[in-house]
Parts: C-alpha cells; sequence; structure tokens
C-alpha cells in the first residue's frame, strides 16, 4: 500500500507520535518524535504540524498518549485529568475548529468506558479511527475528483491542499495520487501562493516525494501557463464553504476561477463534507482575514519592499458558486443547485465504513 | 519643478553622472557618481542602473564624459578612439537595443563636428539632448494618461515602469506623478510581481519618494483587491507592442488584463513610440524569453523550493490586443484599429520640442 511515498504527516508507534516538520521543509525532511503532551502542544502551537485534519488527528493521539499514562483507577479522577489535559491541547492553536473537534470526540468516548483501562483503550482506538476515517475521506474525494481527469492532463493548484495537510492524500492532491498509484498520468502546476508560499514549499515537496510531475510557477504566471501549457482544468482545496456553494480558500483562488472562466476550463472544489458550513448563507457571510503586512514585505527575513509601505495582505478570497464548475466530496460530485445540492449530502447515508 | 521627489535615475554633473543605485533599493538608496567610462560600464553590466530609457541616457553621458577628456586635436584619432569607447560601453549589455541606440546616436553627432573641440561638445548637448527628449516623452504619456483617471480614483499597475527606469516620470507611473503636481488624489496598488519582485523593491518605493499613495500586494491579491478595494483601471508599460497592438510586458500582464475583462474596468498600456515594432505583425511573433529556475526556487539567496523541481519561468506575457481598452504614447492615445492606428502615429507630426 505503501510502494508510493506520500507522505503522512502523523504517525501513531504506540509509546509515541511521529510527526513530519512541516515548519523545515523544503530545505529539510526531517521527522520528529513527540513522547510527551508538552511536545505535542509545542508541535501544534510552531506549526511543526498544520493543516485542519493533521492537527485533529496529532492532538487526539497527543491526548490518548497523555492518558494511557495515568497512574489512577478511579475513573472520575482519570476524567478530570483527561479535561484537563484536552483543555491544554485546546489552547495550543485557539481558533482551530478541527482541534476542539477531535478532542472533544475523545473526551465523549471515553466517557461511557465503565473502567479506566476501557477509557484508555477507547482512546487510543478514538484517536486511530478519526486518522482512518480522514483517509478515508481523503481517498474517496480522490476517487471522484480523478473520474474528472483523462489520461495526460495538466491541471492546475493553488496552496498546499496535500496530503501532510491530513491524514494522507489531501483533497484537491489527492486525484494525484490515486492517479500515480494506478499508473495514469497527470502533470500538475502549482502556484508557489504567496505570502506563505505553501505551494512552492510544501505541494511540490510532497508531490515530488510521490513521483508526481510536478512543475513549479510564481502566482502571476498562472494565465501564461494555462495557455502555454494547455492546462486542462483548475483545482483548489477550501477552507469553508456556504450552503449556496460559495467557497472561501487561500488569496489567489477567486482570481484563477476567474481565469478559468476566461479559458473555459473547468474550475473545481475539492473538500470534505466538515468543510461545507450549512449555516453560513453566502460568500458575503464569510469575513476575510486580514494578516500581518510583515508577511508582504519580508521573505525568509529579509525586506523585500520599502520601510513604511501599505500593505492589503487578506488571506482568504471568496470565490462566488457561479465560477465552480463543481465541488467534489466524500459522498459525490455536486455540479449545480448548491444550495439545495449541498445540504442534501448531509442526508445521504453514511459511508464511513473504515478500508 | 522638484518640489516632488519623483526619483531620478540619472544626472549629468560635468564632471561625472551620478546615478541612483537600484541594486540597493529599496533598503539602501544610495546614489553613486560614475567618475570614469569604467565605472559606467561596470553600472549597466551589475544592474545599479536598469530600464532601458535610463540605460541609453547613462551610456550617452558616458561616452561624452570620455571623450571630453582625449587628449588630442586630431578629428580622426578622436574618431578612433570615440568608436573604441562606443563598443566597449555596447558590450556592458550586449542586447539591450536602447544602449546601441544611444550611442551610435552619440557617434552620429560627432561625425559633423568639424574639430575635437566640437565634437566634445557635441556630444555632451547629444547625450542631454537624449534625456530631455525622454523626460518629454514621459510626460506627454503622462498627460496623456492622466486625462483617463477621475480624481480619486484607485489604480493598479505592475513591475515598474517607473521614473527610475527612463529619465523621469516613466510611462504607467508617470500620471500618478503628474496628478501629484496637480494636486489630484489617486490612489496606487502595486503588484509585487515575482520573480524579481520589481513592483515590490522599485514602484513602491519611487512612488513613496513622490508622496503618491501606494499599496504593495502579492501577485495573487489582484482579483480580491479589485473587488474589495474598488479598483478603477490598470495600467501597466510595455517592453515590445506589435503592429496589431498586442502587447509584450512582464509576466502577470496578460493575468491582469484577464481579470480587467472579467471585472469590467479599462485596461491600459503606456508606452513611447519607440517600444512598438511595426515589423512585428502580431503577439504571436513575439517569443517568450525563459529564465533561470533558480529566480523561482530562490528568494534573496534563500531556496524557498524543493531542490530538483521543475520550474517553468517565462520573463514575459503577450497580452492580445482585443484585452486593451486604449495604448497611451506620448502622441496621444489609440482605442482600438490599432493594425491601422498604431503605425499612423508614426506619421504624425514631430512634436518633441524641449520643454
Amino acid at each position: 500500500m505503501n510502494s508510493f511515498a506520500i507522505p503522512r504527516s502523523v504517525e501513531w508507534r504506540e509509546t509515541h507520535i511521529t510527526i513530519l516538520n512541516q515548519q523545515k521543509l523544503p530545505s529539510v525532511t526531517e521527522y520528529i518524535d513527540l513522547r510527551t503532551i508538552e511536545d505535542v502542544h509545542e508541535a501544534i502551537a510552531t506549526l511543526k504540524v498544520r493543516g485542519a485534519p493533521a492537527i485533529g488527528i496529532t492532538a487526539a493521539y497527543g491526548l490518548a498518549l497523555a492518558a494511557s499514562r495515568y497512574e489512577t483507577e478511579a475513573v472520575d479522577e482519570f476524567q478530570r485529568r483527561l479535561q484537563q489535559d484536552r483543555d491544554y491541547l485546546a489552547s495550543a492553536r485557539p481558533t482551530a475548529v478541527n482541534l476542539f473537534w477531535a478532542l472533544d470526540r475523545l473526551v465523549a468516548a471515553a466517557n461511557s468506558a465503565a473502567s479506566v483501562n476501557e477509557a484508555k483503550t477507547t482512546l487510543i482506538h478514538e484517536a486511530i479511527r478519526i486518522q482512518i476515517e480522514d483517509e478515508d475521506v481523503c481517498r474517496r474525494i480522490g476517487e471522484h475528483a480523478l473520474s474528472l481527469f483523462r489520461p495526460g492532463e495538466r491541471v492546475m493548484t493553488i496552496c498546499n491542499a496535500g496530503s501532510i495537510a491530513t491524514a494522507r492524500y489531501g483533497t484537491a492532491l489527492a486525484p494525484f495520487y490515486l492517479a500515480k498509484e494506478k499508473g495514469i498520468e497527470l502533470s500538475v502546476y502549482a502556484l508557489e501562493t504567496r505570502p506563505i508560499l505553501q505551494g512552492a514549499r510544501l505541494t511540490a515537496w510532497e508531490l515530488m516525494q510521490a513521483g508526481v510531475d510536478v512543475t513549479l510557477i510564481t502566482d502571476n504566471m498562472a494565465a501564461q501557463t494555462i495557455k502555454a501549457k494547455h492546462i486542462n482544468a483548475i483545482i483548489v482545496g477550501a477552507d469553508r464553504i456556504a450552503r449556496n456553494g460559495d467557497t472561501a480558500n487561500k488569496i489567489g483562488t477567486f482570481g484563477l476561477a476567474l481565469l478559468a472562466q476566461s479559458f473555459g476550463i473547468p474550475f473545481y472544489v475539492a473538500a470534505p463534507l466538515s468543510t461545507i458550513d450549512i449555516k453560513t448563507k453566502t460568500g458575503a457571510d464569510i469575513p476575510i482575514e486580514e494578516r500581518h503586512p510583515d508577511e508582504v514585505t519580508h521573505l525568509a527575513g529579509v525586506r523585500i519592499a520599502p520601510e513604511g509601505v501599505n500593505v492589503y495582505n487578506p488571506a482568504f478570497d471568496v470565490t462566488p458558486n457561479e465560477l465552480i464548475t463543481a465541488i467534489i466530496t466524500e459522498k459525490g460530485i455536486v455540479r449545480s443547485h448548491y444550495e439545495t445540492a449541498l445540504p442534501s449530502l448531509f442526508a445521504k447515508e453514511e459511508q464511513y465504513e473504515t478500508i
């Protein structure tokens, strides 16, 4: 199953957790062992592990690891310490919804245990289940997405909706790994994705590890590349999808969707159901986070713009639904009428058997 | 006339030439004195001075300066040394057409001189004339361009078609300097322009020097910025304009033109007649130069992408004429039928009186 080296960001090793240190990519490929809850907190807080699902998985394993060492037989003492450690890990990245979700799922699972020993085992199993489910979701997204591409096609992507942000495979990058496994040739054109360069540092790196054909370009080369390299489609991940299909994703996504329209090529969003926020009616309800000007004015610690220059640094943009050819989820592909089609996906029968 | 500090890249000081060291921008604002022909050669070769017109002007002054020191009264000896120094300066940047043009114009001017003293004076006057003409051309372009904007408008630009690339004012940036001189408020949004970052390093810097309101963004923020900041127009320079109006310019220009179309805002090209190449029928005849992958994989000497990654690094792209709302030259604005309108500009009466 691991004949292609699709990088994993988190692995459970019984006595510790091994993570890929994403902070050091692409210069250094370093895997580090997390042996204490403090190690796990630090790894999440300092962005050694990033990507919402990967953070949730790491935190879940961290909580299970910590609990496995509680020296008590009293269930209520066990629960008290578990809640304490849950709060400690949750503080590692205060705005990471997926982090809270994974930790709370573990706490809830341990609640039904009759003994401390059963609770310890339950926690480990639940953490493993979260990882397996995420890998399954990503693989299903990849299978659906792959059905949209023909052998030999050239596909453009932005940022890193990749394997190392999830349990495995990623979302927008999943079809490329599945194509590789099946011997189908696809070529990827990755935008470097300023200001943080996730495309150059992470996407290019992880696709190369798996032997996927990838070419790096700067963000302003997109139009010329679509034309000169005959790009067939664009596929991106999503940070949040509104009920009507409007999609918030890394800055630059909206511009790519407009280019896809200009060139008459499809523009796909690949994301798990957990990204769809039914309570958000349209993209107009999604606030655009602005980040620190230093991200734009500095690169690798070096100043590249004049002191005191005004900067506009939106972290995300919102692509309106009419520019999105299809939204690809683990439960299938939605091509239109997102307003009704997206909510109905949730009603579809649960298909999360582990594979 | 210099109440606004529009930076100049070249100034003639009788005994030497003072240039702005563009290599050190934006961290250090350094003016250096070129006192010998070797100084001038080195400044051009090491890109301390850049921008086709600025290079031509610097070389012209360099040749005039060298010739002023020839210790001979014999016209033929003078001509022989002049040709030698012309060839030496021409070798500083072997593909710079503007460099050859300026040097040859000086040699031709000296040819008609009756004495060595007259030749020396002629050379200096001719070099000054080249600079004054270029400033005049840029100012005319700026006046025409400014007529297209209303007070308070927000305009986007890419790369550096600015004052420091020319004698003064620049091309695409000229309207902003003239607006400032006239007390008209315009806001500029400058794309950083990867991979070389001319927008971040040069455009942001020179507009700030003159007190023009400028905001820096990364290239992938263009669509979001046009939407969120209500951009009214896009204006760019040109490296080469084909007879039919197709325009080769810095990579990213084509994508901006497509965004302008999507948002229904005008897209302007500002360039002197010398940029229009009547012998090039369409953009399809303009080869796209590809540059070294290191420009994309490294920034400020730091590697930002995996070792061995494939890179596509086109330096330019070609914007098709149908996406160009108008081409703004020193002889006026052309809005359509470029195929016939551009050649007829050359027939218009010469208006290069010095101002």
